[in-house]
Protein backbone atom coordinates (compact mmCIF):
# COMPACT_ATOMS: atom_id res chain seq x y z
CA UNK A 1 0.00 0.00 0.00
CA UNK A 2 1.57 3.43 -1.18
CA UNK A 3 1.10 6.20 1.30
CA UNK A 4 0.53 9.59 -0.44
CA UNK A 5 1.97 12.27 2.68
CA UNK A 6 -1.17 14.56 3.30
CA UNK A 7 -1.34 18.27 2.06
CA UNK A 8 0.41 19.62 4.78
CA UNK A 9 2.97 17.43 5.46
CA UNK A 10 4.14 17.81 1.66
CA UNK A 11 4.22 21.40 2.30
CA UNK A 12 6.88 21.14 5.29
CA UNK A 13 9.22 19.02 2.89
CA UNK A 14 9.13 21.45 0.59
CA UNK A 15 9.23 24.64 2.96
CA UNK A 16 12.31 22.64 4.87
CA UNK A 17 14.45 21.71 1.47
CA UNK A 18 14.20 25.55 0.27
CA UNK A 19 14.86 27.03 3.74
CA UNK A 20 17.98 24.13 3.67
CA UNK A 21 19.22 25.91 0.40
CA UNK A 22 18.57 29.55 1.10
CA UNK A 23 20.73 29.17 3.87
CA UNK A 24 23.26 27.74 1.72
CA UNK A 25 23.06 29.64 -1.15
CA UNK A 26 21.19 32.76 -0.58
CA UNK A 27 17.50 33.65 -1.28
CA UNK A 28 18.37 35.36 -4.20
CA UNK A 29 20.62 32.70 -6.00
CA UNK A 30 17.80 29.49 -5.35
CA UNK A 31 15.86 28.85 -7.71
CA UNK A 32 12.22 27.17 -7.87
CA UNK A 33 13.80 24.23 -9.98
CA UNK A 34 16.02 23.31 -7.22
CA UNK A 35 13.58 23.64 -4.21
CA UNK A 36 11.09 21.57 -6.26
CA UNK A 37 13.82 18.66 -6.96
CA UNK A 38 15.30 18.66 -3.35
CA UNK A 39 11.73 18.60 -1.74
CA UNK A 40 11.45 15.33 -4.62
CA UNK A 41 8.32 17.19 -6.32
CA UNK A 42 7.93 18.83 -9.58
CA UNK A 43 7.80 22.16 -10.32
CA UNK A 44 3.92 22.42 -10.94
CA UNK A 45 3.87 21.12 -7.61
CA UNK A 46 5.64 23.67 -6.56
CA UNK A 47 3.25 26.29 -7.92
CA UNK A 48 0.33 23.77 -7.12
CA UNK A 49 1.62 25.19 -3.22
CA UNK A 50 2.80 28.05 -3.03
CA UNK A 51 2.97 31.14 -5.39
CA UNK A 52 6.28 31.74 -5.02
CA UNK A 53 9.80 31.96 -3.68
CA UNK A 54 8.41 34.21 -1.34
CA UNK A 55 5.80 32.47 0.35
CA UNK A 56 7.67 29.45 0.93
CA UNK A 57 9.35 31.72 3.69
CA UNK A 58 5.40 33.03 4.80
CA UNK A 59 3.72 29.32 5.01
CA UNK A 60 3.81 29.12 8.73
CA UNK A 61 2.35 31.92 9.26
CA UNK A 62 -0.64 31.20 6.91
CA UNK A 63 -1.51 28.64 8.28
CA UNK A 64 -1.29 29.73 12.12
CA UNK A 65 -3.26 32.97 10.66
CA UNK A 66 -5.92 30.37 9.52
CA UNK A 67 -5.74 28.43 12.66
CA UNK A 68 -6.09 31.39 15.05
CA UNK A 69 -8.71 32.93 13.22
CA UNK A 70 -10.79 29.76 13.81
CA UNK A 71 -9.71 28.76 17.14
CA UNK A 72 -10.92 32.72 18.34
CA UNK A 73 -14.09 32.27 16.48
CA UNK A 74 -14.53 29.30 18.89
CA UNK A 75 -15.79 31.67 21.45
CA UNK A 76 -13.85 32.51 24.72
CA UNK A 77 -15.00 33.34 28.05
CA UNK A 78 -12.24 36.27 28.48
CA UNK A 79 -12.00 37.44 24.79
CA UNK A 80 -8.37 40.09 26.15
CA UNK A 81 -7.14 36.54 27.45
CA UNK A 82 -7.84 34.95 24.31
CA UNK A 83 -6.03 37.15 22.64
CA UNK A 84 -2.97 36.41 25.03
CA UNK A 85 -3.53 32.77 24.70
CA UNK A 86 -3.63 33.27 20.98
CA UNK A 87 0.41 34.84 20.62
CA UNK A 88 0.86 31.91 22.96
CA UNK A 89 0.30 29.79 19.94
CA UNK A 90 1.85 30.72 17.53
CA UNK A 91 5.00 31.51 20.37
CA UNK A 92 4.99 27.73 21.20
CA UNK A 93 4.76 27.31 17.00
CA UNK A 94 8.06 28.57 16.51
CA UNK A 95 9.47 27.49 20.05
CA UNK A 96 9.05 23.66 18.88
CA UNK A 97 11.39 23.89 16.30
CA UNK A 98 13.85 26.68 17.02
CA UNK A 99 16.08 25.69 14.63
CA UNK A 100 13.78 25.91 11.75
CA UNK A 101 12.34 28.67 13.11
CA UNK A 102 16.60 30.74 13.42
CA UNK A 103 17.25 29.70 9.91
CA UNK A 104 14.05 31.14 8.50
CA UNK A 105 14.55 34.68 10.68
CA UNK A 106 18.13 34.68 9.15
CA UNK A 107 17.27 34.50 5.45
CA UNK A 108 14.11 37.11 6.36
CA UNK A 109 16.61 39.58 8.06
CA UNK A 110 18.92 39.24 4.78
CA UNK A 111 16.80 40.32 2.41
CA UNK A 112 14.68 43.34 2.36
CA UNK A 113 11.45 42.38 0.53
CA UNK A 114 11.26 39.74 3.12
CA UNK A 115 11.57 42.56 5.70
CA UNK A 116 8.85 44.17 4.69
CA UNK A 117 6.75 41.26 3.49
CA UNK A 118 7.00 40.05 7.56
CA UNK A 119 6.17 43.77 8.76
CA UNK A 120 2.74 42.85 6.51
CA UNK A 121 2.64 39.74 7.61
CA UNK A 122 3.06 40.81 11.49
CA UNK A 123 0.29 43.49 10.89
CA UNK A 124 -2.14 40.35 9.65
CA UNK A 125 -2.53 39.67 13.48
CA UNK A 126 -2.79 42.40 14.92
CA UNK A 127 -5.91 43.18 12.38
CA UNK A 128 -7.13 39.84 13.34
CA UNK A 129 -6.74 40.37 17.24
CA UNK A 130 -8.10 44.28 17.13
CA UNK A 131 -11.43 42.46 14.67
CA UNK A 132 -12.02 39.93 17.22
CA UNK A 133 -12.06 41.91 20.32
CA UNK A 134 -14.78 44.68 18.29
CA UNK A 135 -16.89 41.36 17.17
CA UNK A 136 -16.38 39.21 20.59
CA UNK A 137 -17.07 42.30 22.44
CA UNK A 138 -19.68 44.58 20.84
CA UNK A 139 -19.98 48.16 22.26
CA UNK A 140 -15.61 48.11 23.13
CA UNK A 141 -14.41 51.52 22.42
CA UNK A 142 -12.32 51.00 18.93
CA UNK A 143 -9.65 52.43 20.55
CA UNK A 144 -9.11 49.87 23.41
CA UNK A 145 -9.39 47.05 20.42
CA UNK A 146 -6.52 48.77 18.01
CA UNK A 147 -4.18 49.69 21.04
CA UNK A 148 -4.71 45.99 23.22
CA UNK A 149 -4.42 44.36 19.60
CA UNK A 150 -1.29 45.92 18.97
CA UNK A 151 0.14 46.31 22.08
CA UNK A 152 -0.03 42.33 22.43
CA UNK A 153 1.03 41.54 19.12
CA UNK A 154 4.44 43.88 20.02
CA UNK A 155 5.28 41.99 23.26
CA UNK A 156 4.65 38.56 21.64
CA UNK A 157 6.91 39.77 18.58
CA UNK A 158 9.78 40.98 21.06
CA UNK A 159 9.83 37.83 23.11
CA UNK A 160 9.87 35.76 19.79
CA UNK A 161 12.75 37.85 18.22
CA UNK A 162 14.45 36.86 21.39
CA UNK A 163 14.34 33.54 20.90
CA UNK A 164 14.80 33.82 17.09
CA UNK A 165 18.18 35.84 17.59
CA UNK A 166 19.45 34.09 20.21
CA UNK A 167 21.05 30.18 20.57
CA UNK A 168 19.41 30.14 24.22
CA UNK A 169 15.94 28.92 25.34
CA UNK A 170 13.02 31.83 25.98
CA UNK A 171 10.93 29.95 28.08
CA UNK A 172 6.99 30.81 27.48
CA UNK A 173 6.60 32.27 30.75
CA UNK A 174 8.57 35.08 29.54
CA UNK A 175 5.93 35.86 27.22
CA UNK A 176 2.58 34.98 29.72
CA UNK A 177 4.90 37.57 31.92
CA UNK A 178 4.62 40.12 29.27
CA UNK A 179 1.30 39.34 28.63
CA UNK A 180 -0.12 39.54 32.12
CA UNK A 181 1.14 42.98 32.24
CA UNK A 182 -0.32 44.47 29.07
CA UNK A 183 -3.78 42.39 30.93
CA UNK A 184 -3.08 44.60 33.59
CA UNK A 185 -2.69 48.08 31.98
CA UNK A 186 -6.19 47.23 30.32
CA UNK A 187 -7.70 46.20 33.76
CA UNK A 188 -9.36 43.53 32.19
CA UNK A 189 -7.15 40.64 33.68
CA UNK A 190 -9.07 37.37 35.54
CA UNK A 191 -7.01 37.26 38.51
CA UNK A 192 -7.30 40.08 41.24
CA UNK A 193 -4.48 42.53 41.36
CA UNK A 194 -1.43 42.11 43.38
CA UNK A 195 -0.83 44.54 46.00
CA UNK A 196 0.52 47.34 44.38
CA UNK A 197 3.68 49.72 45.49
CA UNK A 198 1.45 52.33 45.91
CA UNK A 199 -1.50 50.58 47.89
CA UNK A 200 -3.28 52.52 50.44
CA UNK A 201 -3.28 50.45 53.78
CA UNK A 202 -6.33 51.31 56.24
CA UNK A 203 -6.12 50.02 59.79
CA UNK A 204 -7.81 50.56 62.80
CA UNK A 205 -7.45 50.26 66.13
CA UNK A 206 -8.63 51.26 69.74
CA UNK A 207 -6.98 54.01 70.65
CA UNK A 208 -5.42 52.31 73.59
CA UNK A 209 -3.15 49.64 71.71
CA UNK A 210 0.42 50.14 72.41
CA UNK A 211 2.13 51.68 69.30
CA UNK A 212 4.66 48.31 69.20
CA UNK A 213 1.63 46.27 69.22
CA UNK A 214 0.15 48.36 65.79
CA UNK A 215 3.41 48.02 64.33
CA UNK A 216 3.54 44.14 65.02
CA UNK A 217 -0.13 43.54 63.67
CA UNK A 218 0.30 45.57 60.72
CA UNK A 219 3.76 43.79 59.83
CA UNK A 220 2.35 40.49 60.24
CA UNK A 221 -1.13 41.39 58.14
CA UNK A 222 1.05 42.73 55.29
CA UNK A 223 3.50 39.47 55.10
CA UNK B 1 15.08 88.26 -10.73
CA UNK B 2 13.97 84.47 -11.79
CA UNK B 3 12.87 82.68 -8.14
CA UNK B 4 14.02 79.23 -8.01
CA UNK B 5 11.73 76.79 -5.81
CA UNK B 6 12.93 75.43 -2.91
CA UNK B 7 13.93 71.74 -3.06
CA UNK B 8 11.12 70.81 -0.80
CA UNK B 9 8.75 73.37 -2.82
CA UNK B 10 9.35 71.40 -6.03
CA UNK B 11 8.64 67.89 -4.57
CA UNK B 12 5.24 69.27 -3.41
CA UNK B 13 3.97 70.58 -6.55
CA UNK B 14 5.44 67.05 -7.94
CA UNK B 15 3.47 64.78 -4.91
CA UNK B 16 0.30 67.75 -5.73
CA UNK B 17 0.50 66.53 -9.79
CA UNK B 18 1.11 63.40 -9.20
CA UNK B 19 -2.03 62.90 -6.53
CA UNK B 20 -4.02 64.87 -9.19
CA UNK B 21 -3.23 62.44 -11.84
CA UNK B 22 -3.55 59.25 -9.55
CA UNK B 23 -6.91 60.35 -8.15
CA UNK B 24 -8.33 60.80 -12.18
CA UNK B 25 -6.84 57.70 -14.15
CA UNK B 26 -6.04 55.79 -11.30
CA UNK B 27 -2.06 54.46 -9.93
CA UNK B 28 -1.13 52.34 -12.38
CA UNK B 29 -2.09 53.76 -15.69
CA UNK B 30 -0.49 57.03 -14.48
CA UNK B 31 3.24 57.39 -15.38
CA UNK B 32 6.15 58.72 -14.54
CA UNK B 33 6.03 61.28 -18.01
CA UNK B 34 2.75 62.32 -17.34
CA UNK B 35 3.46 63.33 -13.78
CA UNK B 36 6.79 64.93 -15.16
CA UNK B 37 4.58 67.32 -17.42
CA UNK B 38 1.94 67.95 -15.24
CA UNK B 39 4.49 69.67 -12.77
CA UNK B 40 5.82 70.96 -14.97
CA UNK B 41 9.52 69.62 -14.65
CA UNK B 42 11.88 67.35 -16.54
CA UNK B 43 11.98 63.04 -16.34
CA UNK B 44 15.26 63.21 -14.87
CA UNK B 45 14.44 66.22 -12.33
CA UNK B 46 11.72 63.33 -10.93
CA UNK B 47 13.51 60.84 -10.94
CA UNK B 48 16.58 63.24 -8.79
CA UNK B 49 13.38 63.67 -6.47
CA UNK B 50 11.77 60.73 -6.38
CA UNK B 51 13.00 56.91 -6.87
CA UNK B 52 9.53 55.80 -8.59
CA UNK B 53 5.77 56.50 -8.71
CA UNK B 54 5.66 54.73 -5.26
CA UNK B 55 7.90 57.33 -3.46
CA UNK B 56 5.74 60.40 -4.46
CA UNK B 57 2.79 59.28 -2.50
CA UNK B 58 4.74 58.44 0.75
CA UNK B 59 6.97 61.33 0.30
CA UNK B 60 5.67 63.07 3.23
CA UNK B 61 6.09 60.02 5.44
CA UNK B 62 9.80 60.67 4.64
CA UNK B 63 10.22 64.24 5.56
CA UNK B 64 7.77 63.36 8.48
CA UNK B 65 10.22 60.56 9.84
CA UNK B 66 13.10 62.18 9.23
CA UNK B 67 11.74 65.37 10.84
CA UNK B 68 10.54 63.33 13.63
CA UNK B 69 13.86 62.09 14.28
CA UNK B 70 15.46 65.16 14.68
CA UNK B 71 12.61 66.81 16.96
CA UNK B 72 13.27 63.92 19.10
CA UNK B 73 16.92 63.57 19.40
CA UNK B 74 16.56 67.24 20.69
CA UNK B 75 16.26 65.99 23.99
CA UNK B 76 12.76 66.63 26.06
CA UNK B 77 11.95 66.39 29.85
CA UNK B 78 9.08 63.42 29.36
CA UNK B 79 10.04 60.93 26.93
CA UNK B 80 6.77 59.20 27.28
CA UNK B 81 5.42 62.07 26.68
CA UNK B 82 7.59 63.61 23.97
CA UNK B 83 6.49 59.90 21.70
CA UNK B 84 2.91 61.41 22.07
CA UNK B 85 3.54 64.73 20.95
CA UNK B 86 5.76 63.08 18.13
CA UNK B 87 2.48 61.71 17.05
CA UNK B 88 0.63 64.79 17.68
CA UNK B 89 2.93 66.56 15.17
CA UNK B 90 2.02 63.42 12.23
CA UNK B 91 -1.36 63.98 12.65
CA UNK B 92 -1.19 67.98 12.51
CA UNK B 93 0.49 67.20 9.24
CA UNK B 94 -2.16 65.39 7.48
CA UNK B 95 -4.94 67.54 9.12
CA UNK B 96 -3.59 70.70 8.14
CA UNK B 97 -4.85 69.60 4.15
CA UNK B 98 -7.55 67.01 4.67
CA UNK B 99 -7.83 67.21 0.79
CA UNK B 100 -4.45 66.25 -0.02
CA UNK B 101 -4.54 63.57 2.96
CA UNK B 102 -7.72 62.30 2.09
CA UNK B 103 -7.00 61.75 -1.46
CA UNK B 104 -3.71 59.95 -0.80
CA UNK B 105 -5.33 57.35 1.26
CA UNK B 106 -8.16 56.78 -1.38
CA UNK B 107 -4.51 55.84 -3.72
CA UNK B 108 -3.14 53.83 -1.21
CA UNK B 109 -6.11 51.45 -0.66
CA UNK B 110 -6.96 51.03 -3.88
CA UNK B 111 -3.46 49.57 -4.71
CA UNK B 112 -2.08 46.16 -2.80
CA UNK B 113 1.54 47.33 -3.10
CA UNK B 114 0.51 50.77 -1.76
CA UNK B 115 -1.14 49.40 1.37
CA UNK B 116 1.65 47.41 2.32
CA UNK B 117 4.03 49.63 1.74
CA UNK B 118 2.31 51.69 4.00
CA UNK B 119 2.04 49.17 6.51
CA UNK B 120 5.83 49.26 6.42
CA UNK B 121 6.13 52.64 6.60
CA UNK B 122 3.80 53.20 9.55
CA UNK B 123 6.08 50.43 11.42
CA UNK B 124 9.05 52.78 11.09
CA UNK B 125 7.28 55.60 13.26
CA UNK B 126 7.07 52.19 15.48
CA UNK B 127 10.52 51.41 15.52
CA UNK B 128 12.04 55.35 15.86
CA UNK B 129 9.68 56.02 19.15
CA UNK B 130 11.01 52.42 20.17
CA UNK B 131 14.43 53.26 19.81
CA UNK B 132 14.44 56.78 20.93
CA UNK B 133 12.35 55.46 24.37
CA UNK B 134 15.36 53.21 25.20
CA UNK B 135 17.68 55.78 24.15
CA UNK B 136 15.89 58.49 26.41
CA UNK B 137 15.62 56.40 29.28
CA UNK B 138 18.72 53.63 30.05
CA UNK B 139 17.23 51.12 31.99
CA UNK B 140 13.83 50.99 30.62
CA UNK B 141 12.99 47.02 29.93
CA UNK B 142 12.87 46.68 26.31
CA UNK B 143 9.24 45.38 26.60
CA UNK B 144 7.86 48.51 27.64
CA UNK B 145 10.04 50.68 24.83
CA UNK B 146 8.46 47.99 22.32
CA UNK B 147 4.80 48.06 23.91
CA UNK B 148 4.23 51.56 24.47
CA UNK B 149 5.59 52.58 21.30
CA UNK B 150 3.69 50.61 19.62
CA UNK B 151 0.74 51.39 21.99
CA UNK B 152 0.75 55.20 21.38
CA UNK B 153 1.27 54.30 16.71
CA UNK B 154 -1.88 52.18 16.56
CA UNK B 155 -3.61 54.52 18.94
CA UNK B 156 -2.70 57.66 16.43
CA UNK B 157 -3.20 55.72 13.24
CA UNK B 158 -6.71 54.71 14.17
CA UNK B 159 -7.70 58.04 15.03
CA UNK B 160 -6.09 59.40 11.50
CA UNK B 161 -7.96 56.94 9.60
CA UNK B 162 -10.98 58.00 10.86
CA UNK B 163 -9.98 62.07 9.85
CA UNK B 164 -9.24 60.33 6.32
CA UNK B 165 -11.71 57.71 6.14
CA UNK B 166 -14.53 60.80 6.29
CA UNK B 167 -15.47 63.64 5.68
CA UNK B 168 -15.52 65.49 8.47
CA UNK B 169 -13.10 67.06 11.03
CA UNK B 170 -11.33 65.21 13.80
CA UNK B 171 -10.18 67.54 15.65
CA UNK B 172 -6.64 66.93 17.41
CA UNK B 173 -8.48 66.27 21.11
CA UNK B 174 -9.47 63.35 20.28
CA UNK B 175 -6.16 61.87 19.52
CA UNK B 176 -4.48 63.61 22.77
CA UNK B 177 -7.21 62.13 25.35
CA UNK B 178 -6.42 58.30 23.39
CA UNK B 179 -2.64 59.65 24.06
CA UNK B 180 -3.82 60.25 27.60
CA UNK B 181 -4.97 57.22 28.26
CA UNK B 182 -2.26 55.66 26.89
CA UNK B 183 0.02 57.79 29.24
CA UNK B 184 -2.00 56.48 32.30
CA UNK B 185 -2.28 53.07 30.96
CA UNK B 186 1.82 53.15 31.76
CA UNK B 187 1.74 55.01 34.79
CA UNK B 188 3.64 57.56 33.11
CA UNK B 189 1.38 60.54 32.83
CA UNK B 190 2.69 64.04 33.85
CA UNK B 191 -0.55 64.79 35.71
CA UNK B 192 -1.76 63.16 38.63
CA UNK B 193 -4.63 60.96 37.79
CA UNK B 194 -8.23 61.97 38.20
CA UNK B 195 -10.03 60.29 40.61
CA UNK B 196 -11.22 56.79 39.58
CA UNK B 197 -14.75 55.12 39.03
CA UNK B 198 -13.49 52.80 41.49
CA UNK B 199 -11.59 55.06 43.78
CA UNK B 200 -11.72 54.47 47.65
CA UNK B 201 -13.55 57.29 49.83
CA UNK B 202 -12.56 57.12 53.04
CA UNK B 203 -14.67 59.45 55.63
CA UNK B 204 -14.46 59.89 58.90
CA UNK B 205 -17.59 61.82 61.41
CA UNK B 206 -18.36 61.96 64.73
CA UNK B 207 -20.88 59.10 65.64
CA UNK B 208 -23.03 61.60 65.96
CA UNK B 209 -23.54 63.00 62.67
CA UNK B 210 -27.20 62.52 61.19
CA UNK B 211 -27.29 60.56 58.24
CA UNK B 212 -28.68 63.29 55.93
CA UNK B 213 -25.77 65.85 57.06
CA UNK B 214 -22.59 62.56 56.78
CA UNK B 215 -24.55 62.69 52.75
CA UNK B 216 -24.44 66.38 52.14
CA UNK B 217 -21.29 66.52 52.71
CA UNK B 218 -19.66 63.43 51.21
CA UNK B 219 -22.07 64.63 48.02
CA UNK B 220 -20.43 67.81 48.24
CA UNK B 221 -16.65 67.14 48.54
CA UNK B 222 -17.13 64.24 45.64
CA UNK B 223 -18.27 67.37 43.68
Amino acid sequence: MSETPSPSAARTVVVAAALELFAQQGFEATSVEQIARAAGVSRSTFFRQFGGKEDVVFADHEILLADLRTWLERGHENPWVAVCEATERVFRHFASDPKVARRRYEIVRQVPALRDREIVTVFRYERLFDEYLRSALPGIDPLDAVGFAALVTALHNHVLRRLLRGTKRVPLSELQAALDGALRRYGVHPDPAPPAADDVVIAVFPRATPAAEVARRIRSSLD
